[in-house]
């Protein structure tokens, strides 16, 4: 067992740390892979479904993996830079849809339901957001660790897949800046409407992030840093569970545009921290695809949805759930007395 | 309650009781669509799955549909055609794998298990395969009809959904015969690997089809006789259980290649046959896509599978699950105490 992750001390305690992270195991995968050959169908005929049965062999660590609890971390956090008008919506639905998603009235609740994930709800410190980032930084490094540590507490180390999603009045624009301090072009090219901005709205997201940008032009160095500057307490504890999800080896299932800039904070470390994470879905929000390229992830999943909460990847939880139940159910052509080609 | 459609006397009988097919109920969609409006996420935000949920209101005939009972029939059949060597697997398959059905080893097994549905497999006299199409007309009227009854006899009047997959070694040489019978092109844009078909098979497959489009060029005024001409039972038995699901207002996920060919025959007949029928998922075989943007159906997923058996239709299941989970379960803005925008 490696030591934790979390709590870290800084920055740069933390990075040390990301250098040896437990690696895909590749003879669990061939053996699946072998298995895959060998079941009644084409070779190759059930496309991603083989892909996920082999990737969450490699995971876990075991050729034939099952899912017997799969867990559902949604992560909520209020953001300073709403006071910028970047949102529509008041600030205070934030806290409105924790109590709905503990009360089991959201999407996330009834889609968790219908793929069977157990969900938990994490809310950060509603009532003291994150300072508005066109004005300073959006967290101080214990800030950012201490909500690390959060998401990595939340982690059930029992789970054999996490699916994380978030909530926070205002996180698309962190999650836009953060795209944009990480991977450049123009403010204009990650923002999008979010929960429903108009052009009013929207010229206020990217006036707010070119302020950002130019505020915290030094910042940008370093991956974490860009975190602190931009970043909510819901952006940095997905990073910690993602993280707390590797050292178990626990396969992660993004959500959508936010959840995925949050996560691209970790790829731009440069350790491969995204090695165990599938991109549940592509979301409406047009960020969201060049974000995905830039992280070299195909979606498995393009419905059309730009929800957050996690319910992208709920629905996609679906789709694992096949791969493995074809992957780990079917006959083998010897089983069946079926011919081979 | 409408007549029957089955069984039809002749082509011409069947064709004049297709005149007058339930229609979506446009009442039950507006009620189900202003409740989308309520719920507590922003409007849209669903994407295609508050779309599924409005159509399936509309075809259920009630604002907020469930789905107590899926079933999933998978029709074989077997084809005279194979004897031009259009499939690099015996024959012989065709049954084994309807063994392999039974006893529950097929990827179709574990997908439906996974998403919840009930299988049923129905083999159309596979020791008796139809003719060669290449050498004459692969069934007679009353063949067609026979098979296209028995489809419509395994439709349960119970189900609130019906998948639909078919077997048949050989099929996707048929698939792509009607296809570009009824939509013209080269058999060539329409052929493709199938089962694994390399360049020799598939010079076969097209060579095939050719011989049998100018054979049959006077058959290919009528979309029933296209279907004499060049299907297999299979075939007629998924025309007949979209009609008879039709006629009970059940909707339909549509599989892949092999399954939408088959639907195109009733989709060409004018009268709006396939307007209760999803496209699960677009398939990897190439001619797929070219079919569902022919029928005007966008596809649920896209995960590169080209099996048949009703596999991807399963896999979409979990989708209209999850689409009817949340249309149904979550709480509204008001009752939630959630602030709209």
């Amino acid at each position: 067992m490696k030591a934790p992750l979390f709590p870290a001390a800084s920055f740069a305690d933390l990075n040390a740390r990301l250098r040896d992270l437990p690696e895909f195991d590749e003879a669990a995968a061939a053996a699946a892979q072998a298995r895959q050959g060998q079941l009644t169908k084409p070779p190759g005929s059930l496309g991603r479904l083989e892909d996920v049965a082999v990737f969450m062999a490699g995971w876990r660590g075991k050729a034939r993996p099952g899912i017997a609890h799969a867990q559902a971390l949604v992560f909520a956090g209020n953001h300073g830079v709403c006071a910028k008008g970047v949102n529509p919506y008041p600030q205070d639905v934030t806290v409105q849809m924790v109590a709905n998603f503990k009360a089991g009235g959201a999407a996330i609740n009834q889609l968790c339901r219908a793929s069977g994930a157990e969900l938990a709800v994490v809310a950060l410190e509603l009532d003291r957001p994150t300072a508005d980032f066109t004005e300073g930084p959006a967290m101080g490094e214990a800030e950012v660790l201490d909500a690390m540590a959060k998401g990595a507490e939340a982690v059930d180390p029992n789970a054999d897949i996490l699916l994380l999603g978030e909530m926070g009045i205002g996180n698309s624009t962190v999650a836009a800046a953060l795209a944009t301090a990480l991977f450049g072009g123009a403010a204009a090219d990650w923002v999008g409407p979010g929960t429903g901005a108009d052009a009013a709205v929207m010229a206020r997201k990217i006036a707010a992030i070119e302020a950002g940008l130019a505020r915290h032009e030094a910042m940008r160095q370093s991956p974490l840093a860009t975190l602190a500057a931009f970043g909510g307490r819901e952006q940095a504890a997905i990073c910690g569970a993602i993280l707390a999800a590797r050292m178990q080896r626990i396969p992660v299932l993004l959500d959508g545009f936010i959840c995925t800039a949050a996560a691209a904070v970790l790829e731009a470390l440069g350790v491969g921290a995204l090695a165990h994470c599938l991109a549940a879905h592509v979301s409406a929000e047009p960020g969201h695809a060049r974000l995905l390229e830039k992280l070299g992830k195909t979606p498995l999943l393009a419905l059309g949805m730009r929800l957050g909460e996690g319910s992208g990847a709920a629905v996609a939880l679906g789709v694992v759930r096949a791969a493995l139940a074809a992957h780990d159910g079917m006959s083998t052509f010897a089983e069946a007395g079926v011919s081979g080609a």
